[in-house]
């Protein structure tokens, strides 16, 4: 069991580990309304695809529940006005609009209902995606299982635990995995400039799981691939175009580059909710800039001189020809991604009917 | 004029501009003994190839200075002792030992010789090593200039300015020489984690020359070569092999692998005191393993969980293959460097027994 819940959502409230603090403080901060939840996730208190497309669910939820609408019109109104407000928080991560969209869609399908039964549904269909992401993850561990070594030296970039999802986590999932079915796996942690999610986040889940690991500067990865040898890297993602092109935090990119030079494996995990079928590459998918403070201050400190000009995009593309395969959860998906995706989102679509079938 | 000076030795004292403490923080630091220069060199108060190496020549002559031999055998046991001390506080960047044996030599040609005369000697090879890499800067910057487009956007790894140097800088000497001649050249400057050199030190120096640039993260470059273009990288370095391998900054082969990536042109800026001729290839090239601080903390404050793992090697290895140029004092070198480098060594030998010519 996770010792720690990124998120959670119950009576009125939804409930985030603040993770701009950790690992020095361990601080929740309750949202109650659908805005405080999109303040959360554009500040980052909360962040990991899977993590924001839960919280954004959820903010459907505050929303539903908040209306002061006395009829279904009103309020599925007042549910698009608030889904545009969640939708907008973070651009570039898919699974945010992917898990406001299944709400929004849940709603409807209900057609014609009462408020009350919309509201139901919303928090029915939020718990749900919960549920499954806990699901999801545990699968795509053991669907990368085979892709590890034993005694395996493996570079993990950016955070993609149980702090980036519900409960287990994604790429770390992987490596979590692999530890717990007792491979001797180890991990070289990208300290993950300029959020440092690495530094702070994967090292803090990695102490707490008693995986070995040590933290380095998103700098030295090509270093130690050419003095020390490394297995493989693994990364999550944001989105993944259906060509396979991936958006992922900045600096996946040079970790991609620095392993193909090395002939090193470079996985992607990626549940399938990250599959953008209506992005047909990765220059498609829009790159979120930040805010420059992220860059030339430390914990409230300037680094940089006085206005000095910063470039911030929070993510980059790695194209699909670097990518050795992408982990999904109903499967490996090899190159060409244009075929191997799309049977895996054909996987999910069976899947997804089959349930429907068994709650009917 | 440089507005700023990195170094200077003057009435038994040398002073340093404290350039941890910068943009922040303009301080300076009086060593008058050797063993405070080593200190300093050690925690980098002062950092940079070509500085170091100045730093450790006027080491040496505060060491003559403050001996209180009377006689030439016993003098001369004291400065070997300090140069031992002086060339350990880094093991990296080969200018250090070269300034230092430069300096030693300077002494043992003068046999026999007064305590006096061996004081002066040490005193003069100190400033003709400043004067000298003033002027092997100038020239860098003029040599490369060919290679400079107009209205190029390059990207810059670490601190290779005036802050590195005595006065002009290497690599940055290419760029400011570029600016001053006309060419409309903007700088994407790598912060270069672990230590910031480039956020803190590059940023400042760039602003007081006028030179537009934005500061990125360490682990952009490649999406910036592959979304924007760049002209060219360039970085100085700490030491080369005589085949070309280079050692510089944590983050320089990361940076020189997106560039092969990209056909982006990688060039290297050494002063040929950079270059070591016992090294037939990087691998010889010793790494320093710095402080695990340097990374888990920033200004004083605890970013990783407690007692986590580090590794933190200050330099890497950019193997030959991947650079496109050398530019030095004498001329650009080019594969294969064996020959090139060599080249450039012969004319440097030339140019000092004309200039010792010049002197008798």
């Amino acid at each position: 069991m996770t010792p720690y819940r990124s998120i959670e959502g119950r009576d009125g409230v939804v409930r985030m580990l603040d993770q701009r603090l950790l690992p020095q403080q361990t601080t929740y901060i309750d949202c109650t309304s659908h805005e405080e939840v999109s303040e959360a996730i554009r500040k980052m208190v909360i962040r990991g695809a899977p993590a924001i497309g839960v919280a954004g669910a959820y903010g459907l939820v505050l929303a539903a529940w908040n209306s002061a609408a006395d009829e279904v019109a009103s309020l599925k109104a007042n549910l698009v006005d608030a889904a545009n407000i969640l939708r907008a928080a973070r651009p570039t991560a898919v699974n945010l609009s992917w898990a406001v969209d299944r709400v929004m869609a849940r709603i409807s399908s209900a057609d014609p209902a009462t408020v009350r039964k919309i509201r139901d549904l919303a928090l029915c269909e939020a718990n749900t995606i919960v549920q499954e992401d806990v699901w999801v993850n545990r699968q795509i561990g053991f669907v990368a299982l085979p892709l590890v070594p034993d005694r395996a030296t493996v570079i993990h970039h950016c955070n993609t635990g149980g702090l980036a999802t519900v409960e287990y986590g994604t790429a770390l999932g992987i490596i979590r995995t692999a530890h717990e079915c007792g491979k001797k796996i180890s991990v070289l942690v990208d300290e993950t400039r300029p959020c440092l999610q690495g530094a702070r986040l994967t090292a803090w889940e990695l102490k707490q799981l008693g995986i070995p690991h040590k933290v380095i500067v998103d700098g030295a990865s090509g270093h130690f691939m050419r003095t020390q040898g490394v297995d493989f890297c693994v990364v999550g993602c944001d989105r993944v175009a259906i060509n396979g092109d991936t958006a992922n935090k900045i600096g996946t990119y040079n970790l991609a580059l620095a392993a193909r030079a090395h002939n090193v494996p470079f996985y992607v995990a990626a549940p399938t909710s990250t599959i953008d079928i209506s992005k047909s590459n990765g220059d498609a998918i829009p790159i979120e800039e930040r805010p420059s403070y992220e860059v030339d201050h430390f914990a409230g400190q300037q680094i940089t001189p006085d206005d000095v000009e910063v470039a911030n995009p929070a993510f980059d593309i790695t194209p699909a020809d670097y990518i050795t395969a992408i982990v999904t959860e109903y499967g490996l998906a090899y190159p060409p991604y244009q075929n191997s995706l799309a049977e895996m989102m054909e996987k999910a679509k069976r899947h997804r009917a089959s349930l429907q079938g068994s709650e009917a």
